[in-house]
């Protein structure tokens, strides 16, 4: 009899179980992924940089150049109508 | 002339302020409402309740009782298949 | 006897309850004044303004003028050195 | 001269693009073991599994069986006391 035809209340726990590992793993990774981008963020700090500042760069790198450019100036726009 | 018409770069700046104002505001009452939860939470800690499990009621109190039943079977089930 | 010291299974039943419908009348609330917000965004939105940039006004105005523009002259040399 | 000493605006430009291409590549990474994590649950949901059955489960399975109980207790005695 094949472990995977093994069930247990109708359930295929050999199946059931393979997933749940599998989540585990990977969450794992990505919990450790977070850890090294943390580790890269102290890297900067202590290297003199702002991780605030380092941050925007990331999130505008990931829109396009025009659409950046475009909120920038409504941003500016916007500021100088509230006196800001 | 209205102030409502007075635009600076074409923006209706009066509208413009306004409608973060209010934003302002609510955010502000919104806070204050995390903060009044809060308090709670500690009255019922300092009271002897288990705040993580108080979380948990009010979490099964907003799903349907039907839905809530088969959930815990299925837990059950899944739990026994797993050998936990 | 007092309905305070009525419990069930040692749990001051009535305690436990004002509890949770405190915190779930709060919950409410909280929930309504975020559908008002969204309210005054869409609002924000039929009249032509850019909402996105609105809610970068409004992160804006929460910080410190001193700090936000030393936050942007280090935006602007970072993104020079990176050629952006 | 070495590439590390090459600075825009006081920056040491090749640093700070190391740092924000290293980032990058982690965060793809993290983005990609998120993509998995779904498929597999997809996986879960044509076997015929109940996948907040299963988020369960792991989130179980993170915690200590001793503290599992206790929450369980506690949970099964408030909701008695509120007649759920």
């Amino acid at each position: 009899m094949d472990s995977e035809t093994v069930t247990t209340g109708g359930i295929a726990a050999d199946r059931l179980r393979s997933i749940i590992e599998r989540v585990e793993r990977l969450e794992e990774e990505r919990k450790a992924l977070g850890g090294d981008i943390r580790d890269i963020f102290s890297e900067a700090k202590s290297a003199g940089f702002d991780v605030k500042v380092i941050k925007q760069i990331i999130k505008l790198r990931k829109q396009e150049p025009a659409e950046v450019e475009e909120q920038e100036t409504l941003l500016d726009i916007y500021r100088r109508a509230l006196g800001m």
